[in-house]
């Protein structure tokens, strides 16, 4: 039997897709991120069975990978919580279960059962020494992922296979701390979640990049046209007026004609917004997020970032304070650095990449000039031509992954702002009503979830960072 | 000065909405509920006052109600943390201070200083000892809730404002917590969150009730349709091949014409996958979800539950084992009852109510006949024209909350289902693939969020559930 180890080493040329696993892979003990077993029902999994050495364990999962040295059998067992080697010798098992090693294929499903041995030469830190052998279900002979390179149309058309690829299981699971770092976050800080409405009437910027689809236009109502949101913003406003702080945290839509790394058409936005927070206090907010989201990225994916071959001395240097650059000393700096950019410009992408290779910390890039910015932005007292907004560029040459304000919060001059940008009064009626009934100062600011999670795992292109990536040309699977 | 109070007492034809504070409200005391200062920035707040009793504490937030007695000025304060009432002395404070107070209209924003004083009379555990009053906005005079009674469609047209009523406010707290209750039994118990696509090429179950739209129909492609999720199901079965465990939480939509108490077109989902888990294994995760939600609202929300009138008794039963009923045992039990239900038709609406008041508990109803279920449910294998398929209907009449089942892992007994339900196969080859590469039992189920808030709230109508509702002819604010 040929080895198979060489059927899903990395491609070459992936175009930054990541299949399989990377032989070289060493990674921390998992002992580090140790786990209780599950009880609901009761199960022992691959990361929970550092308290089990010495013992016998049932494990159920995937062959993730084999080879055969005639008399020894070696299987890369995944099971979703981790992996691990289970060693078989021919002599000393089951003759019928050693025949069902033989005919495994790669991602057949599999029940085993071993000793668990503590092995420090492991990646994973354990290997079990194999008892008995069961299959599940042998898969189909021709898995379609790793027997050759494989360009990213190709695995994206396979996403519902590739997502089991071990760069791809890590940075599910890096979205997920990012996500539950997120919650933790704002529950400590006096923040609810607050769902906004996806189906909207309308937008405020305009409907050149919004989907757009019939509201039982055939029924009674007739013709009533509903858009997707492509954010929760002003919504939010309203509910901080009755709970003081709240976030939301979804899916928004973007009908952007736009193929670049950074554009999905569909993508998760956290939105967050705080009453009686002024600039000041917004970036505060952001600070602590985004230190709390690589804090606890770094202490419980560390074995996750070692798959994905992320260098974490940059992570670690994400700490407080933030560097603070207004729009006008970005603009003297990045021309100092050859960029052309005007005075009064908005920073392009690469304006931004420029910027954060000068630092090793996020950069805040406040009081953008109000032209280029949105209407409901408060504009600083004392430069009334700019805006108290800020976004934060993550270092490494990753750019924007936060934008936020202090929201105009008089009614007469949000009006005037409208009027400039020509916007119907009446469909913000209710948005105008925030102001009429007790407005206060406030602030808020949203990140796009697949940014933050490309920045931390050090990845290229956005698609990889959502489990079913949409973009202008992919709508399947 | 007329008192204000009768301004916003509780509306009594709303048809179930409620609006502002029943004052015979009592409530346990805040200090069982204690949260610390918020400290970014920092800021103290009503639900954290308690330990600051003999101090002058500052607070910002919004006039609620108040009333005057000539010499004393009583102002209820809400903040989104809670509520206080201030107590003004007019021969002990600034007289121009006192003539704004004369001049406060409800929900106008003001910042106030008083000390902090224990009052186990007041509702909130705590009372301030006015000592200055700022008006930061003074509302407009004809705020448009509270004058007079209101019926639900005025109340929607103003959701943006009704949310400001205690118990609109205490419904978005009990859901939060219930949010935040699940992520934390799915972190638990091995599950991460996996965001399933929302714009998708196809649906399992025909498309009559799914908004459609173009996706860049005008572009090359040419006329492409996607249609919005009704669940992630489908692609949680891909996820766990890869993590074993996952769940997803978001908007779904449902484009039905249906204008009942229990249906909104935009609705918030959570959907669960496990690899591994059969039919009884299925039931008792969803049994631990159920009872972890309740305790965590009990705990956390006892005010919110006395300001929604809430009989916490029913919930404090909530506790395993649920009920078992086999769908064959049911029929049985409702006929006994009255029902004229048929022996393999599916349970209506009433027969989900007369079923839930025979028990104190919730109730798991499992093995539905075949016919009546999705293509995707595993057989019974002890009875084959029936499936290991399960609902959980909700005690006190509320009925269906939960709806899972395992699924059918064998790739040829799969296609013989869509075959039957008349299904296409190739829109779901992607789908058959989870079969052919390393099937495994698998199991799931979700819960619409909104009828979990409407049980635990007791509330009779969904749309007070969730922020900004969306219906048939409810499209706004």
């Amino acid at each position: 039997m040929p080895l198979a180890l060489g059927k899903i080493e990395r491609p070459s040329d992936s175009d930054d897709c990541e299949v399989g696993l990377s032989e070289g892979t060493t990674a921390m003990s998992p002992l580090a991120r140790r786990q209780t077993n599950l009880t609901v029902p009761p199960m022992i999994t691959i990361a929970s069975i550092a308290p089990h050495v010495g013992e016998e364990v049932e494990l159920k999962g995937w062959a993730y990978n084999f080879r055969s040295s005639g008399k020894i059998f070696f299987l890369q067992l995944r099971d979703g919580s981790g992996k691990v080697q289970v060693v078989y010798s021919k002599g000393e098992m089951d003759q019928v279960q050693w025949e069902a090693l033989q005919s495994l294929r790669l991602e057949s499903s599999v029940r085993v059962r071993g000793r668990v041995k503590q092995d420090d030469r492991s990646p994973t830190g354990f290997e079990l020494e194999g008892m008995t052998f069961e299959m599940i279900q042998l898969a189909q002979e021709d898995y379609p992922i790793g027997k050759k390179d494989h360009g990213p149309d190709f695995l994206l058309d396979q996403r519902h296979l590739w997502l089991r690829a071990e760069s791809q299981w890590a940075i599910q699971r890096v979205r997920n701390t990012i996500i539950n770092a997120t919650y933790a976050y704002f529950n400590e800080n006096g923040f609810i979640k607050f769902d906004t409405p996806i189906l909207t009437p309308t937008s405020c910027e305009g409907t050149t990049e919004l989907f757009e689809m019939d509201y039982f236009g055939e029924g009674e109502d007739g013709g009533t046209k509903a858009y997707l949101a492509q954010s929760g913003q002003l919504y939010l406003e309203a509910g901080i007026m009755s709970f003081g702080r709240c976030f939301d945290f979804g899916p928004v839509f973007r009908a952007e004609k736009s193929k670049t790394r950074r554009h999905l058409t569909e993508f998760w936005m956290m939105d967050a917004e705080a009453a009686f927070v002024e600039h000041e206090g917004n970036m505060q907010i952001q600070e602590g997020l985004i230190v709390r989201i690589v804090k606890d990225v770094l202490e419980k994916n560390a074995y996750e970032l070692k798959v994905l071959e992320r260098d974490i001395e940059p992570l670690k240097k994400v700490q407080a304070p933030f560097v603070h650059l207004t729009h006008a000393q970005a603009v003297v700096a990045l021309r100092a650095l050859g960029s052309d950019i005007g005075e009064r410009d908005d920073l392009g992408a690469d304006d931004e990449t420029l910027l954060t290779e000068q630092y090793d910390r996020p950069i805040f890039l406040e009081k953008y000039p109000a032209e280029v910015k949105a209407f409901y932005m408060k504009r600083d007292p004392r430069e009334p031509d700019r805006v108290l907004n800020n976004d934060v560029l993550a270092p490494e040459g990753y750019g924007e992954i936060i934008g936020g304000s202090q929201r105009e919060d008089d009614l007469s001059v949000i009006i005037e702002r409208m009027r400039e940008h020509h916007l119907p009064l009446e469909p913000f009626e209710w948005y105008l009503d925030l102001r009429r009934y007790g407005s206060v100062p406030h602030s808020g600011f949203g990140y796009g979830l697949e940014r933050i999670v490309a920045w931390v795992c050090g990845l290229h292109h956005v698609r990889e960072t959502i489990p079913f990536p949409r973009m202008m040309h992919r709508l399947n699977p």
